[in-house]
Parts: C-alpha cells; structure tokens; sequence
C-alpha cells in the first residue's frame, strides 16, 4: 500500500443534468466521500491505495464497496454492520440556478455508529506510507471523533506521514465543537490541508493565506500547511490554486479557471494529486501544480471520484507549463 | 372529495428491471405507500381522491407531493415538516432471483413523527364518503399509533364508511405489538381487509377463509370482512383471488392467473377496485370482481400504482366474463 | 427494382415497454405503414425496393424518409409535399393489458391529399417486377382511393405482378364503402392477400378458408388468393399460419407459434417474405413459409419494420423443417 | 383559488438535447402552452392555481392533464371531448444553429373548437382572485375567440384582475386579424403584457418602451402595461428585462443574462412571477424582479414550465440585490 | 488468495435487449471471458479470487481491469501491453431467434500474443489455494497454449488443486488441434469439467455421460470430471445439470430449468459455485447443489458474471431442496 | 449520382459526453470515415451521393451499410467480404480535457485489404459529375494504395472532377510513405484540399497559406488548391476558416468561431459543402463560405455526419452575412 484512507462514504444520487431532484424520474447512483474520493483519485494515477470505512451489510453498502473496488481502491479491511444504513445524498447540478444544490440524508450511518478499538490500525497500515483523513469524520459522531484520535496516532507510529484536510461542515458541527475536537488531533498532523475560509470559521485564523498557514503551521506544530484557493469565475466556471508553506518557504501553485460539469469532489482530488506527487518526488513545487491540475481535471467529470489517469494529469500538466 | 386515505409514503429507487441493486448505475424513482397507492388508484378510475400525510419540506418531500399529483390526487391537506426526512426503499425486480428483494430505509421519518392533533380532521374529511387506511401507519410509530386511533374516530364521526387493510409488517412491529395495537381500533372499521396468512399471525384466527372472515367479523363487529388470496402461479406468474363476508353472505371472487412485471402495490389496487365498485354500486359481487381485476392489471405495470383507468377496468372484467 | 409498394406511412411513438402512453416522459420514434414495411421487410432480405408515396417537407417527413433509406428501401420517387402534415399514431406495447393499445392521429395526411396524376408511375416502375400495396390507401380519402385506382392500372400495364393485401380498417372507412371502393380495384390484382375476417366483413364472403379463397378467386378473377391466420396462442404468444390457392391448388402454410414483443407489421412481414419468395422460386409452398417464417420473426422485434436478413430466414425455415 | 388560466396545452416532443428531429430515435414529452405554463409557474410558487382548457379524452389529452397536476395545477374544470385531437409541436434545442426549431402540428385541436357557453365561468372563477390569458387562445379559431370575450366579460364581472399576454403568432393568424380580434377585449384587460416587437405589428404602435407602455394604456385603457425585454446575449445566452407603466409610473426591471438550456416557456415564467409577486404585495418594482428572476430560472430548465419554487426564486432575487 | 485463474477477457457489446446489432444505436459495455468469469463469480460468492492475463495498456484494457475490479477480482498481477489490442464480441440477445447471436472480433489480441515465461507463477499463486483455466485459452495461438503448459504445471508444483473446463470454440481452432494441443495438458489437471457434446468432439469420446466421465478419468487420470448438462427447455427457457465422477462414485446434481435472459457466462457460474463449494467443504454432492443453482441464478441477469452473492446462493439451494 | 466517393468507414464507439471510455456503461454507435463523411454530407444538402467501400459480410458491416442508406447515401456499388473485420474507433468527447480522445482499432480491416481490379469504376462512376476521396484510403495497405491509384485514373478517364483532401494520419504511415505514394497520384486531382500543418509534413511544402497553395499548385498541376485553416479559439471553442487558389486568384472564405460539441467530420463537412455549392454554381467564393458553413454547424451535432440539411445551410449563410 502507498496511501490508506478512513472516513465515510455515501451513494449519490443526482437527476439528469439540468433536471431539478422533485421533477426527476431517475437517479444516476455514484459513490462518494472524502476520503474515499483521495484514495479513488490516487488508484487512478497508478498508486496502491486502501481505504478503511464501516458499511451496513445491505445492497447500499455492497453498492459502494463496489464502487471502490472499480476505482481500484483496496476494500479488504472495510467493517460490515448489520442492521444499520448507510448515508445517502442528493445533488441537483445546474438546473435553475448556477451553483450545485447538495441535500444530505446521512443522519444514523453505519460509519457514524463506528467507535475506537473496532479497527485493527497496524494491520490495516501495514507496508503503508500515507495515510489521509479529513475534518467530516471526527464531525460524524463522539464515537468517531474518537476513533480519529486512534487513527491518526496510529498512523504517527506507524511511521506514516499523515494528512489532514479541515473540510468543515455546518451541516454536520458547530465551528467551536469543530475546533474543540480538532485541536488535540492537529498535532498528529505533518500536512495540514485547508481551504481559505475555514481556519477564519473554525480557529479564529484569517488573513492572507500565507499568514494563515504560518499560524496555523505554529500552532499546530505542523510540518507543512496548504491552503487551497477557489473562486467562481464567472458563470459555469471555477477557479482553483493552492499556496504551501513547507520547509519554511511559501510554495505558490498554478491557476487553473475551468469550466464546471460537476464540483463535488474537486478539493479530494486536489489532495490526490498532491499526495501522488510528493510520495514520488517530495518536491512541493510539483506537488501544487499536480493537485490544481487534477483538481481542474475532476471539474469535467461527473461523479466525486477523479478519473485521470496518469497519462491525463501529464497532459494537463504540460498544458500548466504551456500557458506561461 | 370521494375518498380520502391516510399513510406514509416513500421514494422507491428500482435499478432497470434484471439489474441488482448492488451493481446499477441508475435507479428509476417511483413514490409508493399502501395508502397513496389506494387513492392514486382509485383517482385514475375518475374517482376524487385525498392523501392526507406528513411530508419533509425538502426535494424528496415534494417529489412525492408531485408525484401524488400526476396521479391525479387531491394533495391540499398534506403537513409539511422542516429539517425531517422521508422514507427510502429499494427493489430489485427479477434479478437472479424469482421474488423481488426489497431493502427499506425508512426509520425516523416525518410520517413516523406524526401525532395526534396535527391534522385538521373535520376539514380534510368534508364532503367525503370513505375514509381508508391501512396497518402499516399505526406501525410506523406510538404517535403515528395514536393519530391513527384519532383518525378513525373522526371519519367514522363524519359518517365516512371505513375501511383498513391489515397489512402487518414484521419489519416494523412484532405480531403481538400489532395486536395490542390495532385491537382497540378495529371496531371503528366498516370494512376490515385482510391477508390469508396476517389474521393467523396477528390475531391467532388460522382456519379457511370464510371461517377466518366470520370470526374477525364476530370479533371486531365489522360490517365486511374481505380475504385477499395470493399465490404464486409459478415462475413469474401470481394468482389473485379474494372472499368477502357481507351482508351475511359469503361472496367469491373471480381467480385471475398473471405475468408479474411489477408486484408491488397490486394488494392497494385490489382496495381501490373494491372500494371505487362499492361507491357506485354497493354490491359486493361486481367489487371483487373490480378488485380483483383491477390487482391483476397492477402486476404488468412498474410503479407502485395503478394505471388502470376506468376503460382499462371495463375491458379486463369484460375478460373475466369471457373467461367463464 | 424487384419491388415497387405505394402507401401512407406514419411516425410511430411507443413509450418503453410496459409504460402507459400517458404515463410516459419519452417516446420511441418507429416508422410504418403497411406499404413501407413490405418494402423494408424485402429490402432486408436482399430485394432492391422501392416504396412510392407522399410527405411533408418537415422534419416529421424527413424522419419517414431516413428510416426507410437506413432500411435499404429506394425512396428516390418520393412526392414532398409543403405545408401538410405526417400522420402519427401512437403504439403501447403490453401495459395493463395483453392487447396492445393503438391510438391514431392521421387525419389530413399529405398522403391523403396525393390524388391522381401526381406521379410519374411509368418512371417509379420502370424495370420493376412486383408492385404491390394495400386497402389501407384507397381509404385514405377520395382522392387516394382514384390514385390506388390509376397505380394498379399503371403497374398491370408495365406488365408488372400486382399483389393487395385487403387490410381493413374500420377507423378509416365503413364496410361498404370499402367494398364499393375496392371492386372496381380488384380485377386488377394477381395475388389478393386477405385475413380470414376481411372477406366476411367487407365483401360478405364467409366460409371456411378454402372457400373463402375460391369465392374471392372467382369473384375477382386473381391469379391466386392468400388467407392469412393469425390467433391468439395464449397470454403474450400468438399463432400464424396462411393457406393460398394457387394454380388451382390449395397450398397449405405452416403453423408457427411466437412470443409476441411487437405485433405491428407481422402481416405486413408475411406479404415481405411471401413476395420475396415468388419472385425467386415461383413456388407456392415455399413462399407460405418464407411469408410465415418472417412474420414470426416480426413479432420478436420492436418496431414496424421485418428485420431479418436472409440468413435469419434460412435458419427459420431450417427451424420449421425441424418441427415436423 | 388564487390564478385561474384559460387556454391550449399541446404535447411537445423534443430529441435529446443537440440530436435533429428528423435523426432521433426518440423524443422526450413535455406538455407546453403560454396558459398553462403561467399556472404551472405560479403554483410551483405556492399559489393555488387553477387551468381552464378543453382536452381530448384519449391518452395525449390525459397525458397533458397528468403533467397539469403532477405541476400542482388544478385541472377540476377541464372540458374533455371524444374523437378529437390534441395539438403537439416538435421542439429541436441546440442542433446544428443557434436558435431553437418549432416545428407545430396543431391544427384541428379540441381548444379551437371550444366555442362560448361550453364553460360555467362563474364556477371556474368561484373564489379565484386573478385571472390571465393571452393573445394565442383567440388566434386558434373564431369560436375560440369568441370564447376568449366570454372569458374576459366573466373574469371582469366576477371582479377578478385580469392579465392579458400579447403572444402574437403568426403561424396562426395575420397581425390585421390579431388587431381586429384583440382591439375589442382588451378593455377587459387590467395587466396587458405585450413584447417589444408586438404592439408595432399588431397595433402599429412603435417607438421607445416607454412611449408604448403609454400609447396602449391610453387607447385601452388598461390600468398597467408590461413590455418586456428580450435580447440574444451572445451565442447560447439571452438577456432579460422588463419595463412597466403602473401607477402613472415607468417601474424598471433589473436586466439578467442567462445561459439558454430551453428557452421556451421563458415569458409565461415572467407573467408568473409578476402575478405572484402582485398578488402577494402589489408593489410594481418588486412584481418585475419577481418576474424577470423567474423567467430567468426558466432558461436553465428542460420543458415548458418553470421548475422554481419559492426558496429557488429568493436565492434568485438576492442574486438581482448582489450584482448591483 | 483463494483461488486463481488465467485466460483471456474481452469487451462485449450488446444491444438493448431485443434489438439487432445492425439496427443499434447504442451497445451496452460488458467484460466477460471465461476464466475472469469464474473469478468474478466466485469473489462475489465472498472467495478471494485473483485472474491472471495479459491487456493492452489502452481504454478498452483498462475498461476490463476496472471491471475486474468491481467485481471484487484482484487484478494486481495483470500483464500490461503497449501498442495491442483486445479483443471484442457483440453478442445479440433474443431478437428475431430464439437463441442468441454472437459475433467475434477478437483476433491478434494482447493475450493471445502471451507466451511462456511472461507471467511470475511463484508469485502470482502464492498463498492460493485453487486454480482454475479452460480450454479457451490453449487455443489462442501456439504462444498461449505453450503459456498454458506453463501455468498448469506451476499451479501443480505449488500445491494447488487444479481444475480445466474444455470449453472447446470451433471459431478459434479445430477439433484435432485441440485434442492435439490438451491431451499432454490434462494429466496436470485434478478437475476436468466439460460439456456433454466436447468429448466426443474433441477426443473420441461419446456414450452416456457417466460412460464419458469414466472413460476422461481413466485416460487423463484426473481426480474428477464433471460432465455440464444444458438442454433447451422450450421457447426462452434452459435446463441445466451435471454430474460427476468423483472419489470413484457418480454424483448427481439437481435439475433446474430457468427462464432465459442472458445465457452467457453460466457454464462459468457453474465452475465458480462448484469451486466454491468444494474449497468449503469438499463435499461433491453439495459442489454440484451450488454449481448448478449458481448457473440457473446467472441466466436471470445481464453480463458475463455471475451476481449472486452468498445469501442468494443459499436461497436458491433452499428452493432446490424444497422443490424435492 | 452527382457525387461519387471511395473509403474506409467505421462503427465508432462512443461513451455519453462528459463520461470516460473506460468508465463506460454503454457506448453510442456511430458510422464514420472521411469520404463516406463527405457523401452523407452531400446527401443531406440534396445531392445524389454513393459512397463504394468494401464491408465484412457481418452485423459491423452491415450496421455500416444501413446508416449509410439512411443517411440518403447510395450504397449499391459496395463490397461484401466474408471471414473479414471491419474497423472500429473509441471516441471520448470532453472528458477531464479539453481535447478528444480517439483510441483507434482498425488494423486489417477489410476496406484495407481492398486491391485494383476489384470494383467496376465504369459502372460505379456511370453518370456521376464528381469524385472525391482522401489520403486516408492509400495510407490502408500497399494493396489500398494501388486501388486509390486505379479509382483516380478511372475517375478521370470517365471525365469526372477529382477532390483529394491529403488528410494525412500519422497513426497509418509516415510523412515518408505518404509523400512517395501520394505524388503520383495527386497530378490526378483537379481540386487538391489540405489542412495548413500537412503540406509541410508530408510534401516540405511550409509558409503562408497562399504561398503554399501556390506551390501545391505548381508541383502537382491542379485546378484548384484549398487550404482549410483550423485554429483553437479557446476552451471548448474552434476557429475554422479557409483560404483557395482557382482560376489563379486567391478566395478568401468566411471565418467562423463555434462551440464545439463533436469536432469529428468538420473537415469532411468542409469538403462536402465546397463540393455541393461547385456542383451548382461554380463560384470559388460562394464554395468557400458553404464549407466553412457546413464544417461549422457539423461541430454541434454529434456524429461523424453533417446533419444540416439546405435550409439549414442556408440559415447559416445569412448568419455569415449578418455578421459582416
């Protein structure tokens, strides 16, 4: 394994493009979920990447397992529930107005119900060299707050580098339950991932980005912080860039506007490429273009999982290159 | 209004018809409830029908509103809840397996949270002739138990002829709790509706089905007791008949042998011929007749509705003559 | 050409199978028209055939024409007509019922307006051998009653075989009317095609078969008369079989038994494979088959048109030997 | 009731978006008509609205009444004639050029053939507080014009407000047939919404929007007159605003640019909003941006009817507060 | 690993059930192949099962590694190729025959390029405890059947049971080449399975099927042969059994006779749910329960693979007992 | 025939826009191939086109021929080859990148495997006006080259005007073998068309446009040279204009900027409406804005064919104009 993943993932169901979710007649079924979108993201450029969840033993739950199984993504130290259910949502793209409508049905899952002491970490980490999580586990339950806590220091000793990507979700916490739970967890962290607003709701840091990182880099004792960038360009388009703070020096990224066919999925696609690049060459410099250049590529496709292989990303790597 | 009918009802995803709910792409989204099903069928027979019930203001919510609405529905009188969800169900139909596999997921819906109280009653119920409901409301929860009791106290007030289909669920209740539940309400009910096997199950009344309707009639002091029979005529194929004790007599109805596209909804169909044949008419021979034939019909369509308008109806007991 | 057709044909709308027509959110675009299917049955099976006729110049029109080319059929001598309108009609295949539900909207037609003098018939026919077509035309209106008239008489004058399937229909015209029309027709005829109902309902000649056929030879004075029988074989199958009378003989069809997923055009299929056959062998035995084997293989196709090559017709006939 | 409407809904047919009408194999079916849209919209914003039409009894007229309801209309007061036709029209998005191909096949509907007295107006407009209509209904035939007067006489007497759409067609009559038909109705008319072009043509008034607004208040009489605004944005986009004479006063709607999915139905979508808007507080600058936002929604949405609800339409009215 | 396999996968096309290919607008993408079948058929039965073969490094490979993937098939010892291609088939399911229609176009694939010494067997078999192949594979090309040889004798020196379908394809080579070409193979195999036509084919062998089960164990000394028996249970429908010969005893299976929708890949079912037996409990009576209802499961779903999971299986042995 | 054309063509496999080819469920099946391109393209403006190609005797040929017919091309000079394959292509349209992705799988195709002798030039050249093909045919097989050498050398002697679009294709030969074999072919051609990149590819002919025409010109003594001028214009758009030398003057066409929804068949478009428009007037400028027209409304349809008709042709000319 090169990279392990561990959070929640749900089916997605979305209309026809344009059509409105209570005029649809049918639901297009994808599977998604942070963490498992990075490890789907990663699979696709050729790495070998797990990802560890809980899934109701029920078609919903096979259903997704599958899906991961597809993406190329290792399932064998997925837990199975009995009984339980597994967290749906429903997204509208583009129909009536310009940004996407996501409702959640994701109360009561499988995954939420999951506690520490259920997962076997160093079997599940073994041979491993990444391991990547995101702010939405601790928010789904105490009992998976807690389990991330095992996680992540599961995933230090184990001698993995760890990131962590703030992703916060109002739906899911309150920004001070999110920094109270998260701040004993950051420490664990050696690569921070946040996007520009967050640190501001969540831990009262705001700024221009490179003074976010810094702080945030200082208070967390973190080795690298990336703070990612995302603007809407203008109608149907998007914006996306990155800064790193690493090695005690600002890394700025490219700027790609791309035209939107589906957002979700875009920022774990950003990680994957990143955590792609510098398990191959620990340069941070490369590491931003590849996660802005898969992030743009995963704007194009339907579905939360990037579908770039790593022939794609050189393209578009090259066409990065090209604009100069 | 003519009839008015009181329940939950759900969104039902199917994947293409032979497709396994595990390995499909897309699920078809079609609405269904026992007690929806009964007025959508009856208002495609010309009949004015209102759904009264307890909906999510959120798109799963008003895509069943809608959906009521194309059928023809009366949907005026519906509560809507915020931040609440509706039921989920999935069927495969025909894959790998004769018999349909349904999954549910409908815990902690707006219906299940419904209580006593909520409803204007005297309003939803005015100008109305029949009220109809079914076991599984009582089911869904104590409140939804209680407004059931309270719903059929005031419809029986209004001079509506009641009726209620047993329709015992053990995935929502054990036998003994539907017991101790419903006990107390049947004596509200003009026209009890049942199963060969639930009066066995629920009551502990076994026997052949006259002895089963004389003894529930007995009990409850119903003015009718009708016996639904299904069985299954082979690979792909259902048989459906039914029995009524009325008026003192023991009426039959015709047996009809049919191809299964789509089972569910087929017992709702039969109580809305019955009950659309005994507004009209009042004789119990022509209503199971409709009743059966309009159950025989549901089977060729997908939907948990029937399509059968009142032509349709005319041709298939046509049929039944020509049968003899 | 080996085959000339001249007729109506119509955009047909299906919803999926097993919807209702008023139910449906999208319809299946098929051509027919008895005329047109003959023509594109024979052409799939190696025939050059031409099909005679009347559109508008709309898209409606268009589509008529493109599906009639992809089926191989030579539509060079076709009228376009400006400002007029195609008809359609609208087909659900299976819903509620056994019997499919056809409803038609082809009043006004711009084949309805084609009256005498309007085609260029020694052209359209030149180096033809077969022309054949339908009581459907003459009760298209007047007008097109005098131009089936003027065809006949054009197509006996090139010398060519001349074969009419009576085809009744009683949306469009009365029983009187279509034997007050059709008498002066029929003299003209080689080959008369009929059900075993027409004869009895139109020219009031009733019988068994052989004698329905000897009677209508007489009375007309063709060369051969064909009775084609089809019966429903039970729920979702049907039978079809044929005799002719022929050079004073009766010939004797086979008798085969199908699955019915689209029963529009299988008569119009077994016109296709008799012609076919007649104008290779001669034979009349041979060509019941090759016409019965082809309707057979009709009904297992969506859609008006025959799609079996010659290949699938062999293997058919191959099939009937082995029946016996 | 709040709205009640009065005018022809036909079937449209539509190929999957960028495909030709004469090279699909299937069509989508929508239900259109300038009358029924503007209720559909209105009641997608939770006004009770009713639609008064006159339907053929066969499964293209039920098809058009289910879609009514499944929109929330209330088709209670629907007329329904036996052996008569309804209109349907081809709609080509996006194929091959810019602009959007109509191709009607209306002629002969059973709404041109309704003629005054078939409708108890008094029953239809019982309790109902608006009523609208436009200029397409009196150019369908002359009884429906004739109907048209009787509407107008009875919406007035019952003291509704009454709006009235210009919608000049002239695939459906001459402009000096328009004027010699309209000229005596409009002074029933208290709202007359008219486009840019319209009232030259028609009425051979031109000049500033303003200046039109003025000329036809003053020779009919209306209490307020809407023109709106609509202009091609650039391939693949429009513009639209608006511009209202209410009060002695010009009210100036906000401008908005769009992207076009479907364009059709975009003016009901305005009458619709501006309808709501007035019924709820009768302030002019609020009903335009309550209008000019929800026709703006409408480009976004496949078929005729505007697919935004209430939430949708004030997310859209804050968007109008931002961009200033 | 519990069980491995090797051969060749394809892409096959399908056309919409019903429809020719040579009228299809669209093909459904299935991967199917003998070998990754069986695997596939057993991972879904909850085996690990890893498939072994050769797929150029281009869309349609990865097509068939995803799909692999998804169903549950470990994929990481695949061979890539740059530069090839794999193979297709279309495959036509009931139109216009009864039996389907398949065409190949699978020359000069990337596996039949596969020789000798391509593959780490050590590795690739490590841990794994059953091996599975068929005669397809040998037939490839002269470089495949030496690749064969390799693999057989791999599989035996690392202590694997080995088992060998004959699956003789006249499309790929002759009967005698084949016989030429396995008879020094089969001494290697433990499990010989075949069909009740191929030994007589391809070695000699006829008689009743006991006979040639005996005859095939004493010339090839295998530990068992199992003979697969298919018969056409009339219009759509297929029966299947098998017996075998094992421990020195006749065992015979059930018989099932099931409604047809998609035939292929059920002799693969059968090997996946007798290997999948025999891995649990080495009883052969119970290997041929499951063999046979896991084929008779597989004809009710679409694609090459078997899609049922182990309560499936156990639900369809208990219909088996009760059929008794 | 007015236009006679000579090529390969191919089913091409495509998945729905925005989806991956290796990710795809259902791929639409579409016909393709440079001249038979042109000749559909011709076809649809009106004119008689055929198209003469040598197919495989199976359903991928077959299918071949029928989209041909439909498209109104005449397909009676064709070639039917049994055992043989026909090729096919895998197109993705604007997924994760801007560009398309063509994934090629023709080798031995039996167009490739067409040589001299094998097609009656005087029979199928009998009456036409025009012959067009490209450089795709001779870059097939050294046996294609001989066949396109004998095609153009009949062509002429039958006094036709030759077009020869260079098309040159580096996945078939290099820029070495294309100019050996093309150079004494081309001093056949009357009309020579070439994209501004492949004259100094293949012949070392590089410069401005004119320039270049001008040596074409001279080096290989035509009539007329055209070069067709193709130009990015940014995400998701083309730029497509075209410059031509005749009668010794240089023609400027019009310059077209267009929304690309299917960029293949635009060049083909280009030649078939510069054919179409020289066919009826012979004015150079009047051809350049046809094709410029016609390849500019191809990119918005999908498919390999123009699907603009004369009227739509039309329409755009007048666009052209308008926008002058």
């Amino acid at each position: 394994m090169d990279l392990v993943t561990f959070g929640e993932a749900m089916v997605r169901l979305s209309p026809p493009a344009g059509e409105r979710l209570d005029d649809a007649r049918r639901y297009d079924a994808h599977v998604g979920g942070s963490e498992l979108n990075v490890a789907a993201g990663a699979a696709r450029l050729g790495l070998r990447a797990r990802w560890v969840s809980r899934l109701p033993e029920n078609p919903v739950g096979r259903l997704i397992a599958r899906r991961a199984g597809e993406a190329g993504v290792d399932v064998s130290r997925l837990l199975w529930a009995t009984g339980e259910r597994a967290g749906l949502y429903f997204v509208e793209l583009g129909a009536t107005s310009v940004s996407e409508a996501v409702h959640y049905d994701r109360a009561n899952s499988a995954m939420s119900r999951l506690g520490p002491g259920a997962i076997d970490w160093p079997g599940a980490l073994a041979g491993a060299r990444w391991f990547h999580m995101s702010g939405i586990t601790p928010a789904l339950s105490a009992t998976a707050a807690a389990a991330t806590a095992e996680a992540l220091r599961a995933a230090k000793q184990a001698g993995l580098t760890v990131s962590y990507d703030v992703n916060f979700r109002p739906q899911l916490w309150t920004a001070a339950a999110a920094r109270t739970a998260q701040e004993p967890l950051l420490p664990h962290v050696d690569v921070l991932i946040t996007s520009q607003q967050d640190p501001g709701v969540v831990f009262g840091i705001a700024g221009a980005d490179e003074v976010v990182a810094r702080t945030l880099q200082e208070r967390f004792r973190c080795r690298a912080v990336v703070v990612t960038q995302r603007e809407p360009a203008g109608s149907g388009r998007r914006t996306r860039s990155a800064v790193a703070l690493a090695d005690g020096t600002i890394h700025r990224g490219p700027r790609r506007d791309v035209k939107v066919v589906d957002p979700i999925g875009a920022g774990d696609a950003f990680c994957a490429g990143l955590i792609a690049s510098l398990l191959r060459s620990g340069d941070w410099d490369a590491a931003l273009r590849s996660g802005v250049a898969l992030a743009a590529l995963k704007y194009g496709v339907p579905g939360d999982f990037s579908a770039a292989g790593s022939e794609d990303l050189e393209r578009a790597l090259q066409d990065l290159e090209d604009d100069r």
